[in-house]
């Protein structure tokens, strides 16, 4: 895998947090997007080469709700960038690791995603994520 | 802040862990280290340009003990890198964030750190870290 391209943290409202994390990061908040699939609204934050990324439940039932149920706020994931993620995710397969989706899906900030099972990474929710070309 | 130096994982056993990680991130560990003021040891891997930092516990009193207790195996914190040290510990004091430490302490990997408390940060541990040159 190569770098973290970012790191995920669960939060319960986004309009109080952002502006704390500005302060926190010393960066601005250069993106919200809502991810209707996951149910879920973002906001992104560069920190050199990295990214972290707040999320915000928009349904009661998607995964970021039962996290913050069951967890609090926190730390969610950590997303690797990769060159090519269906070889990856077939690698991670021969391996032996679980994997969320059998086919990568439509993540926040134009990436294809795959997320690998915590309980084959020490408790760790892994993102795959490969930004999308178009051309 | 500059980029993420690395992610620290908790874990419960750093010789299971390693081959794991080593499989997962298809990278080798490149150093194993123990922090004795913190009684903690740990394992680093490079991904691109940063790092994940795996800790196990060498005390049953350590922090890294009383996390895993509390909420199990899972991500510990997210280390940034900084240019000054410093500097930045007194920009967060006069933004209102509490400093677990008064002044920058020696961490793992030839680094000055000091941690955030995670109250301030929507549950987050957040710690920043200095390079040690030695003139």
């Amino acid at each position: 895998m190569n770098k973290i391209e970012h790191v995920g943290i669960a939060v319960k409202n986004l309009g109080k947090s952002v502006p704390l994390y500005e302060l926190l990061l010393n960066a601005s908040c250069y993106k919200t997007e809502i991810v209707a699939s996951e149910q879920v609204n973002t906001a992104f934050f560069k920190t050199g080469e990295n990214k972290i990324e707040l999320l915000e439940a928009t349904s009661d039932d998607s995964s970021i709700a039962r996290f913050l149920e069951r967890k609090g706020e926190g730390i969610h994931h950590i997303a690797f960038a990769v060159d090519n993620i269906l070889e990856e995710m077939e690698r991670l397969k021969a391996n032996g690791f679980t994997l969320l989706n059998d086919t990568p899906k439509k993540g926040a900030d134009n990436k294809m995603v795959c997320f690998v099972h915590p309980k084959d990474a020490n408790g760790v929710l892994i993102e795959l994520c490969q930004e999308i070309k178009w051309v």
